[in-house]
């Protein structure tokens, strides 16, 4: 069970959700950077449980404690652990989980390949909570690509049904993204605010569950940034997002969108602006042949609807060979997006951190 | 830059559009493997352009050469590298790519990465033509696979407006699959065909280019392959699929239809088959939580328009600083989605024997 | 700054000597395998310093901590991740290794490595002290592959001039290595005992430091393990071995003296015996063409004297830029051999189950 | 079988000794290096059997063809290959070697890792003919070093009983090394010559061999290159060096001889020279910690005799399961250390390349 990823930059993910703990190492940063705990601790609170009846109750304090790598806020160079204690586990007994496999959760398909002998409380090693480092990585790394004014962030771009617009490609600035990031539920148009909470709070009254994608874009990216054909930006970055729990598709720019335009519609004509070259449209998301070309980096990524709900469902009994209805209890969230966003945010800092480091542009 | 991808199975990929040669290095391959060099010439065959004129006019006679891991046609177990001469090159002088950089192109994002050192002639390191060694290669791992009983195939889902069937994500069969792979332009439902290269030949006469998408399964995977969060099966097929070029989007399963469903609509019931255990719907495409569970393997994946297009484009001069218009001559295709298909096939394949190989199942 | 190794099996090392923690992630451990928390301890206890005085009087407790990755003591196939806490770390001003750096040791090219924010507090990341994570790790996979019938053992070969008999190349076995692997000063030939210690005393009361080697061995291993050129088992156990501080050395078999051999001393015939092949010599040391043979690995480490001595020394002040003596003071091993062979065998268990894992045979 | 290493520029080595063609792959090179082609093929001629009567009589005409990469003779930053055909390979029936594994040769184990499918025809894949591509290859990355003022050479410091003197290893130069690495019979001490060539001379009329070991160095390195722990410059070095045939033992500095040092003698006191921290003695061969600290680097790497020896030899008949004699006919070489010394010097020259790379020094 390997849960590491990057070359330049590692980052390795460890924990269960019912261990003592979960944590993150980060191997290669630069030494000298100054750690804002502040900004991991506001997008802690964004990807944190019990906020409101968005999300489940159980309650985090996700307080993440740095191991090693760091002196008084200061990156040394040397690996960097953090971890975050596990509290306010419920004691409750996991086990039916090894009998009953819930429908499109990985209990099966874990139980199968390790032997029955992985963690199943509360996900174990597959569960949400994993991201909680992940943000908390996230965070440094995006502290260290502001240094070199590259901007990252994200909004919901769709609740089931309801909507937002999506962010202009030419002209979303770093002071538009930073603005998103400090949000909890980020939406470009914020009147469909109400509606997303309702298609969720409908969801949750339903015991049922609501997919949706999010969007995420960085600007302030070097030109040349990333590799033709296995480690081009768009391979490295859809490696690490496929990395958060529930996501089940990656695109850049156009994206699928791409699959219905024509030639001269879809390409983005170029032109110099105060000696910089720029362009018209961005269709492709700023990124040719896997390599940035200047533009704002934009990917689209699509969430499943929470596999955790209380509807019955029909599952197996492994013990007995028989098919049996299995009803789901315990706090889930109806929504998982508003919380994902910033786990996906963390993961394109990481992602865009190691190509970074990569191209020797640290 | 580096071209190369896999763990346990390693594919380095190399080679220029007007360079000696190109071709591919595959490490870790079982030894003792009988290739089938008759199926991997039938995969050349549906990449190769000048088919009809749905492609650039250019022929090719991509015979590949083994040089080494193969030893009267059966792998040893080194490394196994092939090479296609490049034949048919037409010297005219590409110089003018590095000046008038092609919209959409990697020309201008190529440029800055490698100082105006990159190859440009006929797209270089970037052209399209580097998935031949990929459908080579893959077509040594389609082989292994099929030995476990796993079968690959694909079809065009979409192009431009004009849309197939999609695969029955339950019962798809390796036959069907088979059979698609046999095929230049797979289609389940053939009668889609003349509109689609209608759709293909008008934007050929219209000196554009259009847009697709195709839709990718494996059948008879082992239960418990692949691994949580950053190796798990989708970040690595992702990775992989993202290095054929053009493509934009990759999702699984449901995809991006997963964002408007709910959780009651979405989940995958299960029951025993047989003994075995098996899903209703099959929305998670085969994977949760990174690792597949048994059902077949699903993937989208979106391609862009060919960005050498006739018509007159905006582009800049970046000797002069000046904007210019800029218009492509020569051979193109106005549509590389059915020669795309088996070098993304090929490449699915890969990953997967990546996949088995490092799950221990070969 | 990467602290990891390794391909099916990594490991990933963190921790400075007067940080929160010092610890190691491991990825890929196989599910199911009860690990033996006795024998974890008593290797902790082999290298731990303060048992006599051969070594530095600091104390530690070094009881590792699980925290992810085994559930009930009994390993999930998710990372597992063990962290040791720092206790008894005397705070007193180490600024003075910024400016006057140690002669032989870290301090000057890490200073410049790390723009000067490397933690030099007991030589931070670079401390002898992260070897206990290396201990507590190997331990747990010495004991997969004693699943497998693999045993691992060493001993002091040679501190200064004192040498201790080598092992027999040939006849070895896995109960002579459990032997000498629960022992603090593991020799071959006992009766050198008193005169090694002497060895070190002298060193001690000289206020200087003395270097040896160890010799390691390990039997039971597959034939077929390994892979010619970069991923041979040599190439493989040097990168791990050389991972130990202090090691300047790695030699396989009859390793350097094999370069006053003829062939016809030095090739190793072979003949069945009960109907396994065997080796009538051993000069190989169960190594041809990176592949194990069958016969016991053996490997031969140096290392070099503590740098850290109490004579005075010349160094460099990096602020004046004058040269300057240097008296260092505090507690130091007069000799790190003993507490580094617990180490080194951990080092090699680490590096034999990442090419058991690779090699598939798991 | 994997036969690649490196991570910021990854060497991929293929091809098999009676195979179609030998060659290598070079990832992650800068774009814009001038290949200085003589200087290959000097290397080449170095490593080239034939030459005179130390050596196989067999005759190489080992001329690189470059597939891909370069552009008029530069890099372009894409991935570099380069092949070699393979001629005059004597079309005898090898199967033998299938059935009587020569003894300390790779036969016997490569037999079992590949279930008998490797190809056995001159050694194959562990042929050392394999370092014709590391030859060319690292001349490409010395280049390349070249043009950051690091100089790399070597010299054979011990054939048998006659041993060379060891380089200054404090006041070595760049301008000796370049000497040192256009001759054939590198040595400090030209006195020593005629009795080394009297050792080889007389191995090779018992129809034996002789083993030896070489000196290698590198000078004008930056200070700071390398990481503590598993990517430590002796890790990468030690890692790359044992990939070339017949290499048992790698060791830094005083190496194995620190083993009966004291500290102090061994630790190089630091002064300041011209306002650059220099060391009065280089024990350390250059590395601290894993890291350079600018003093000149020096390894030392020990070479088995070659297994190929013409008096008769005891080994198995894997097909009746008896023992049998063994007379192995052939051309073959007396001693390798003469021809091994420029693929160690190459080897040497990828690792630093990947370590500079590593460390955004390009």
């Amino acid at each position: 069970m390997k849960s590491s990823v990057g070359e330049a930059i590692k980052l390795s993910v460890f924990g269960e959700s019912h261990g003592a703990a979960i944590g993150a190492v980060l191997e290669g940063l630069p030494a000298g950077h100054k750690i804002d705990f502040d900004f991991m601790l506001s997008q802690m609170a964004r990807r944190a449980p019990g906020r409101d009846n968005t999300t489940t109750s159980r309650k985090e304090e996700d307080l993440p404690e740095i191991l090693s790598g760091a002196l008084d806020g200061v990156t040394t160079g040397a690996p960097l652990t953090l971890i975050i204690r596990n509290k306010d586990t419920i004691s409750k007994n996991y086990d039916n989980l090894k009998v009953n496999p819930r429908p499109s959760h990985s209990d099966y398909a874990a139980y199968v390949r390790y032997n029955g002998f992985n963690d199943v409380r509360g996900g174990g090693h597959f569960s949400g909570r994993l991201t909680a480092p992940i943000v908390a990585a996230g965070a440094i790394c995006r502290g260290i690509l502001k240094e070199y004014g590259i901007a990252i962030g994200g909004h919901i771009f769709n609740i089931g049904e309801v909507t937002d617009n999506q962010l202009d490609p030419v002209n979303v600035t770093a002071k538009e993204l930073d603005e998103l990031s400090m949000r909890y539920f980020s939406l470009v148009n914020k009147t469909q605010e109400d509606k997303m909470r309702q298609e969720i709070e409908k969801a949750r009254t339903d015991l049922d569950s609501v997919g949706g994608s999010v969007e995420l874009a960085a600007v302030g990216l070097p030109v040349g940034l990333g590799n033709p054909m296995f480690r081009g930006v768009e391979n490295v970055l859809s490696n690490i997002l496929y990395g958060v729990p529930a996501v089940k598709g990656v695109s850049f720019g156009a994206g699928f969108g791409y699959s219905v335009l024509k030639g001269s519609n879809a390409n983005d004509n170029m032109y110099y602006d105060n000696g910089k070259v720029v362009c018209k449209t961005n269709n492709c998301g700023g990124i040719t042949g896997g390599i940035t070309n200047g533009m704002p980096l934009t990917v689209m990524v699509a969430l499943k609807p929470t596999p955790s709900i209380s509807v019955p469902q029909q599952t197996v009994n492994l013990n007995t060979k028989e098919n049996e209805e299995l009803v789901i209890e315990g706090r889930h969230d109806p929504c998982i997006v508003p919380r994902a966003l910033p786990a996906l945010e963390a993961a394109l800092s990481i992602g865009l951190l190691d190509l970074m480091a990569e191209g020797g542009k640290l």
